[in-house]
């Protein structure tokens, strides 16, 4: 069985030497974190729900290369199926832990390297692709979480890498040895990389010539010698640590944004798949994007559902569910999430077949879809903090529904006559102020417009693969416009 | 050979006796009248697009009837394939006519009819679908273009049918025969019922028991005795007699929208589909209307590449196209449209089988398809009059750039110095002009708020397909809230 | 008395010689021609309202140069209080023509001129001002409709007027002589030039030094020898000669824009207001701008009260007018409208004295302003078209109802059963297609669009006003940014 | 001198023994309180800015009943001067505290009631005006902060205030004794009231003759016995607590919310204002919400004007200021930031006179203010978001920047190339995190949705002021309907 419980996936993070600092402090055991532990739930949940029969269809598959049920999060995408399939899985895991669950990045990581290691070694006539069909094989049997990493920190964005005053602004080759190289840099935003087994990392934008030096794309163990992250804080990150159930809003389940420095970090030949080859750097980069930018069609969806649902109860518990303007900014929320989710499935169904045999998905509609989704959670979160009602910016703190003087007095005024408790309302309003301004809103609004590129990146593509040229010759055609 | 070339649809219909209405008199030949000509026109592109191999795939089908490849807008279809291609071929049809082409509204009728037809025999033991299976295989076998017909007039909102004063308002059965039906009514907006050559009917709404005359579904020839038409007119629609080629903007395409008239028609047995099954009436309207606010997906997709290219063109004869702020708009139209093109793919790629075979889109995605094009052409006619510039509203006529004093100057002054001519301006910001104000405008903007259900009617289904309260319980697992 | 009768108005008009083309042809007497003549009207209802003690506030103030009654439209406004009444002035006019009504960027042209002559003369001892006032007050006395005419056809934008291929690109003087200039080019979209007595010309925009023949300012007869004007069509034009009452939708007012052109037209020295002055073009631009940007937040609101009206009149024969989302549509409706009356009201409470002594808006506000017509006025008729119902695009004809065969089926069909005639519906539908697709919708929206300069033209000016700079200090203020 | 210095304003909050509970607990000295300073400073700033010459014309007013110089957050608004000046005011202070500073609510308060009063005692022959003109003159001696208190818990919305099964859900008199009455309930929502001298208490909707009780107004000190408050936790309130600078983002200042609970407060007649004249609770209600959407057009803007100016620091730290879709994003928030202070201008320049004196703004276009309030900061804080780039979401944390091990690295890789340091990158970052997620976003995001009524509380009124009757008639006029 190549595949880890839930409980199997924790303990191996434990039995990893993670160097994870926070607070400016080494963590010393980042599983057990209380700021931490709702990360690794959530990633958790990506073994849990694969174990049982209900949703095998959605989080398993076959691999094409051992013939093993696997985690569909270790899959090469083989057919269109596979690549609606994981929206859906996608969707799924953000019903269910309302929060960012981390592993997707490695799942597009792996699709979009495989294709583009075929690519290059068909030009080059390297071995990256081999290098990499064992790598994918062994993350599958292992049933790794793995890290895709692709920002820099990138410093002075009008200069290209090999110019930047300081060299380690981009990620590079600092040694070339006979069995290996070593790296130098930083990845910024890395979801997820301290309850990672592995980290693929993979350049962050196009190269000239002279970058060669930063033209590297290999994976790593996340303990690896002279690697370490310092984790970045969230709104209301720290009350995680007040222990309290109701104020967190959601407290089980969280994601954690880390910045990676690789301090020197040797990476073995059969790690590396991509050195130096500058003109690929640009299909690594769209390929993975494209894939991520199709995630955010299922991933946000399913948080969406989350948020559409608590606005509803909130609704109810205010007593005000059947106004028809109430109705109506529900119809909305959904109305909204819905065309992201449709963009999603529609880039999917649209994939074709890559020369390495995997599917990629439709360009053009990825990024059009990510690009809905820079947009639509603000407005989503924007209604639901309206059928809260103001309770969601004024809502009294747990410590004062328990305190002996204040308790009664909250259990009084924040009822509200509708059949439920003080507790119960309190519990969705802070649900809500979760994604909507608290540690889930990192995830659930930054993350939707930032993660897997900012906006502007989603509009550069649309131009590209837009077919201008082509539209102008059907309206010409139309006009009858005469020319020689 | 089953399909007909667009010479022989024409010639068809030239050999039938409509009675076409216009401006208060009866139109002798439809067929070659320059207002309704452009119409024509658009319809008799899906028959030639059909002959030729280099569209094939998407305009062809194989009947499951017969086993004859048929054109598409004919076919029942058999698989979520067979699905996605109908909105491509929609959006290839949108892209060469530049206007509503106007058979997909059969296309969706008898796809609802076909499947609702076998529900109600199942439990009816009626034979309705049996009826049905055999005016298919005709229509596919004739290569006919069917008008569906489902909007009645509705008179007071407030009552049902059988309670209006005037019992006409919705079309109904005035007399049963032994060999068949007599009906009267009315169907309004119906898009190219005088290029038909048979018109199918549905009811328009749910229906209660007492509303038995008004559940009826039929169809007949578009010449049927009883029946005539009266043409809408449309913004601009008389330029099309002014025998000039730039100031209709779209010279040889369009859409027409006719009002018909049911003067006590007979429908004999074998051409009825519903007769006083009341409780099917709303299983034939979501259907038919889903069907149709998919084909939204495809058609006005392949219109707005038009209006896109139209404004990009606009935008270099204005010699603006390398303004930031001109690409920034030209990608935001884009997006725009590929986002409704994706809600097209994504509610076919996810459609299911019926109990009778046939293939049903996905309800709530069909439904967030539409909803998404009552908003973005508007938006995106809008962008393009910005690109167009002030011109497209004051542009000089085709007979000032042809006046023998006027003549110069129009070229001078219309010319602008960006290497094209005044008249090439001209044609594009005519073309602009007819789908953002013109007669193309009724089509692109006003059929694509009110075609296929206005937009309430489309927010009334996400409502109903959006599952709150399984939402609302996700929210409540997250945040943990307590009920007995 | 220094003001005309609407009556004395249109006879003035008569009595000139105005060249003015349409279709290729000359129009031999523009006043009575059927597509002019309800510009002509509503330009009239200047003269008419001003009359009658209702709205002597709004339409009349005290002249500054003779102490005389006047028009408010020749007016120099002397206070933030005439620039607000000049607003309220612009929706009134707006409400009771539902159409461009042309006089205002005369006024707006006479108080940019007004100032900026001023300043000239102060810097260049040059005696513009002296002209110009001398101009004004002929204008007050004689009650003069004047076109103020800025845009030139520019030929290749990314070219300065004096290194244009064809020179005529730009307005430029052709000829120095002892007594005034000669003057040749044109000016597009000229609102309402045929129904004028005097043109004021200004410069485009910016000059440099170079540009000394293109930096000129002046005034001409209307009917000036050299000059002659060319009708620009407009969607539905030529329904005003089908002699019809309802198809037209507003059957007694609209507004026309002209393509003006100057043929040598000989200026003499005391109408000249700039000459050769470049560097004063810009501020020339910019308040003639500012001013125009501020009309747009009177005249399209007030056509927009007439759109609202329309479309709750819909609402009410459609029988629908109780329906929540109906009710919050016009709603949101009446919240654009207001929200674009108060950018027009903000602008002018905030305007302060020139050096001239007249008052200038706020510049900020006043293109923010007409930033926010660009957009609202689409989206409100949308809704529009939306609460019209299907019908706004499949109505029939006058002539269908009149018709002997088809009139009472359309008055049977297109009646609805709610208390009104067909005819009263078709009316109501018939404005609201005039607004928004039909002949209306040239002023409503292209206008509202490209009048007083693109939405592009707007941000730019935003930039510039907007002292980011300042808002940089407050945040590095709150932030406790370090700097040396 | 009857205006407190700043520092006299917090000595005289100290002297008071406000019973404030955070957390369950009592807060002893909220005064000096972590969480509860950075709101005494924003209130403190009031007094401050009145203090100098600077800002004397906008902080300061002329009492019409004492003649003394005042703070204008206690005049009685003499003039729509007044009205413009205050939002102007407004604006200032949310430029220098980028929070709520929490005074205008009880200005907003004391004029409604001031004009309310006066048509109460013309209809009831009551006192209640000159009760209140006393109040007035004290606090305006006193320089008193005061909190206007509207918002009760409202238990079942669907019942009217007598109805309740828990009586106290709406605040009301208990017992009725010569010299004054005993009130029960909570206001909730309370800006600022742990800041305030006086709570000024309103009813918070429409009565009924059976809600005699409940239609109550009054005033009383903030430490009158019987009155507590407890204080609403805001997204990332502890940070407070960290010691830190950078992390909070917004170090100095604050808003704070509160509920207020009223357990059996003795009120002497002389502070009551309203006393079951249940009529007059919708004018008061009315009043006091429409001057409090005025205060939004100001506040806000004044808070969005920082909001800008960071989001511009953080693209010259990015290194993208020049990038032309930046530049269009900054102008977008000053056009969203400029609409909203139209709109606050225009309502206070149509201001007009009450009965008694003093001047209430126009209340359709304070409604159309503060609906565009609803919407525009959501869309500002995107895009800020947007220009900050990723690291708004995962900026690391101050200690990490000092700490040991990872300061270096943070130093080194927060920088990124363009002359600034990590630790100025990282104050403006944790700025627009304030505003966007964390607690100035409970001022700038959540109030603004719910402060002075939630959206669909202006719609109502919208619909109510908006004459759709006298809209009707202008169309209809157009149009040419006929109606008997």
């Amino acid at each position: 069985m190549a595949m880890m419980t839930g409980k199997e996936y924790v303990e191996s993070l434990r039995a990893m030497k993670l160097r994870v600092y926070m607070f400016g402090k080494r963590v010393e055991n980042p599983v057990d974190d209380p700021i931490l532990r709702p990360s690794v739930n959530s990633v958790r949940m990506t073994y849990d729900l694969a174990q049982g029969p209900n949703y095998k269809a959605l989080m398993t598959a076959t691999s094409h290369l051992t013939g093993e049920t696997i985690n569909r999060f270790t899959h090469i995408h083989q057919s269109t199926e596979d690549l609606v399939n994981k929206v859906k899985m996608q969707r799924l895991l953000g019903q269910v832990t309302a929060a960012c669950f981390q592993r997707c990045v490695g799942m597009d990581a792996i699709n979009a390297v495989y294709s583009t290691t075929y690519e290059i070694d068909q030009k080059h006539g390297t071995s990256y692709h081999e290098n990499f069909r064992k790598f994918v094989a062994e993350a599958q049997t292992k049933d790794w979480t793995i890290d895709g990493a692709m920002t820099d920190p990138k410093g002075d964005r009008s200069l290209p890498p090999h110019k930047q005053e300081d060299p380690d602004m981009f990620l590079h080759v600092v040694e070339r040895r006979p069995d290996g190289i070593v790296v130098r840099g930083a990845k910024a935003h890395q979801t997820g990389m301290c309850n990672s087994h592995q980290v693929l990392v993979m350049p962050t934008q196009a190269m000239g010539p002279d970058d060669k030096d930063y033209a590297v794309s290999f994976s790593a163990p996340a303990d690896a010698e002279g690697l370490f992250m310092i984790v970045g804080r969230q709104s209301c990150d720290t009350r995680k640590l007040e222990n309290t159930d109701i104020d967190v809003g959601n407290a089980q389940y969280g994601g954690v944004e880390l910045l990676v420095v690789f301090d020197d970090v040797f990476i073995p030949n059969e790690n590396i798949y991509l050195n130096g080859e500058t003109e690929f750097a640009t299909m690594m980069v769209e390929r993975f994007a494209g894939y991520h930018r199709q995630s955010y069609g299922g991933c946000k969806v399913g948080v969406g559902d989350v948020l559409i649902g608590a606005s509803a109860v909130a609704a109810d518990y205010n007593g005000v569910a059947k106004a028809s303007h109430v109705k109506d900014k529900l119809i909305e929320m959904i109305h909204l999430n819905e065309t992201m989710y449709s963009c999603g499935i529609a880039c999917s169904a649209e994939g074709t077949k890559t020369a390495s045999g995997n599917y990629l998905i439709d360009l053009l509609l990825a990024n059009v879809c990510k690009q809905n989704v820079t947009r639509f959670p603000y407005e989503m979160a924007r209604i639901a903090e309206d059928l809260a009602g103001g309770s969601v910016g004024t809502c009294l703190s747990e410590a004062d529904l328990r305190g002996e003087f204040t308790g009664p007095w909250v259990a009084k005024y924040m009822k509200n006559g509708t059949g439920t408790t003080a507790e119960n309302r309190m519990r969705i309003l802070r649900l809500i102020e979760n994604l909507s301004l608290g540690s889930g809103a990192v995830g659930y609004r930054t993350e939707s417009l930032h993660g897997a590129g900012s906006p502007q990146a989603q509009r550069v593509m649309i131009a590209r693969q837009g077919d201008i040229e082509g539209k102008k010759k059907l309206a010409k055609r139309i006009a009858h416009v005469k020319e020689d």
